[in-house]
């Protein structure tokens, strides 16, 4: 007998037939004698209507009271999954994010979780309850109403099963695991048994959408076991853990890609430090995220630094980089558009030294070109053109071997 | 310079474009110099679609979920409204009932308000900002989420306006006062300047449906002047307050009446002490309001009790009796279907003695028969046949002279 945290999405409480889908789940997990703890979202697509209907009250709502209107979503989800677990004979309560004991920074919108009271949930857990926790909530010290941001369910899941030391805590999606690749776009994509945290905060990161990163970090800080498994169907998800064992002899888990990115490039920055510092620190006040960085030097002895952001943030970027234009010093802005990102990510990296020298080889021998590359422990990332995304992606997940386990092994 | 408590009720806050109307009205409101606490419910329909969902999970709600769903509709309409104010320029913020400090009871889907917890509030006002407090709900001491019952958010306004001491409380609703009667049903139906407390509780009792028992008991017992209006149109409302000076030389302020009653007769009681007692205690175990009472002897000596309940209440009640008969004691039940009640209220009727023989003399008249008839200090009450309610209601509003005072004296 343990304890098991469940979170089940958006998607998963779409509906009532699909809430009563969930009762179910749950109370699977319940016969099998352990105490259960479900986390769920807002149902499908409320959220999506809630967002409207402030739309109509005002162009720019004040953060906070989004945060008063989108946290009733989850509040109507966790009453009505009680019921339905009510409606079968089982003891449950429904808790919003503050009841449940989930503590914020004094942040809206995007607050970071800083405690769980546990108190009131562990005496209804010694009740035998089943306890439906909104998802996506919590409260600050001044007893506002906060929320954490995309993939904020993920994090309260994990948040609690930290917090009340649980034995498992599973993730229920609409895919039923993590794989090698996106199936969407690459052949032979297969679902992988397990991932370490830091593979999947690479893949999170690098666009492969399962997890949050915020979630993952959670986990892999306080070595919460997560399995992110299908809501639909029965079948085994993958399971994330810090000494997830690498499958065969591969030294590669997965490729990642992510689409809309820009190089932009600043020429002729008049002083070195000054300059990049000045560009860096004006994106960042600006919340603009800066991935990939080059500094390099011409032959007239001019400093060059290019570096990639997301498409959808261009426009701001070349707006404020103009704005202070004197403040950093430099000739012109340049940015290519169109770019994409394909990386390869592996802990077996570390101890297989020319990953990388493989990776651009194999590009390179295809004809694709690298347009910036960067590399860390256990990821190697190369820019390359939008129209060449599927075709690199393919091309390493087949060079890297990624599909040819046997069934048995996957 | 005062406080101002305004209350808005789920019709007037039943659109977007009414949300930005009730903006306007809190505006004016605050530019007269005032701070401003807003009282509302949930939009229009959106209770009965939660109620709906609620159906599908099941039969039997729990009334702890009940209330846990229910309070999200509160909690849109004060975010929504927050938002219209702020787009219009005024600092305002949202408050769930805990949040407004609303305490009641440890009992659901019917708590009464056992304390106002104003150091919040206090804070809020005293920094400028309009606040929009949900109706309907509060917290109970063990952190649950309780609501208030029909007529829940009135009793919100008044309990904040006594808890604050403020200068008044506007309660406004899709009728623009209380009338001498309802206009829907009798000519000449004269909208009244004020009532006293009392009066309004009679009224609201046997059913001029304005405004809450609960509501204006609480305001009694706390002095809260109150004033009922129209959240549409800019007219003088009705002020509630304990000592509404009679207008002319009236002696009775208005003529109630409802409909759906029936009159139970419980004949041959074996025991008087023990049958009486019997009876009322098995129907009040069964929340079954009884309102007039008539015990008789017969020539025979035998003992009758009739009373007259709700129609809606008669199959529980004949079962109830029926299940208790050999405690109770007694022949048979008899019941008549179909009558109505038809009542005048004032406080001026303490000081007229005559004010029932009047009554009594112009229905019967009017051949219109009594069945059953009850009165108090203020009121006096009548059974009679549905088809005639209406014409007693007439009769008596216009006998009593109450559509006779020129416009300006109304």
């Amino acid at each position: 007998m343990g304890l098991v945290v469940q979170k089940f999405g958006g998607t998963s409480v779409g509906s009532v037939e699909k809430i009563h889908h969930v009762a179910n789940r749950v109370i699977q997990e319940k016969e099998r004698g352990n105490d259960v703890i479900v986390v769920v979202s807002a149902m499908g697509k409320t959220t999506d209507e809630l967002v409207r209907l402030a739309g109509e009250m005002t162009s720019r709502p004040e953060k906070r009271e989004m945060d008063m209107l989108l946290t009733t979503g989850e509040q109507m989800s966790i009453s009505l999954l009680s019921m339905a677990l009510q409606n079968r004979g089982y003891k449950s309560t429904s808790l919003t994010g503050w009841q449940a004991g989930i503590r914020t920074e004094a942040v809206f919108s995007n607050a970071r979780i800083t405690d769980v009271k546990t108190e009131r949930v562990k005496g209804l857990l010694n009740e035998g309850r089943v306890l439906v926790v909104a998802g996506f909530q919590g409260m600050d010290e001044n007893g506002e109403i906060t929320t954490l941001g995309r993939g904020g369910s993920d994090t309260t899941a994990v948040a609690l099963a930290a917090a009340l030391r649980a034995d498992r805590c599973d993730i229920y999606t609409d895919v039923d695991g993590v794989y090698t690749t996106d199936p969407r776009y690459v052949k032979g994509a297969r679902k992988l048994t397990a991932v370490s945290y830091d593979e999947m905060l690479e893949m999170a990161n690098l666009g492969a959408g399962v997890l949050h990163p915020r979630a993952v970090e959670f986990a892999k800080n306080h070595q919460i076991t997560l399995t992110v498994r299908s809501s639909m169907e029965e079948v085994e998800g993958t399971i994330i853990e810090e000494d997830a064992p690498m499958e065969g002899n591969l030294v590669v888990r997965g490729v990642a890609f992510d689409q809309g990115i820009v190089r932009m490039t600043v020429v002729g920055l008049q002083d070195e430090l000054i300059g990049m510092s000045s560009v860096f620190t004006v994106l960042a006040d600006n919340h603009i995220d800066v991935d990939i960085i080059i500094q390099s030097k011409t032959d007239t002895g001019k400093v060059n630094l290019s570096f990639s952001i997301k498409e959808a943030a261009l426009h701001e970027a070349l707006e404020v980089l103009e704005q202070h234009r004197e403040q950093i010093g430099f000739d012109q802005i340049e940015h290519e558009s169109g770019l994409a990102k394909v990386s390869i990510v592996g802990s077996g990296m570390v101890s297989n030294p020319g990953v990388a020298a493989k990776m651009f080889s194999v590009l390179a021998s295809n004809g694709i070109q690298m347009k910036m590359v960067s590399t860390s422990e256990i990821k190697v990332s190369a820019l390359v053109d939008m129209e060449k995304m599927q075709d690199a992606a393919q091309i390493l997940h087949d060079s890297f071997s990624l599909s040819e386990l046997a069934a048995g092994q996957a």
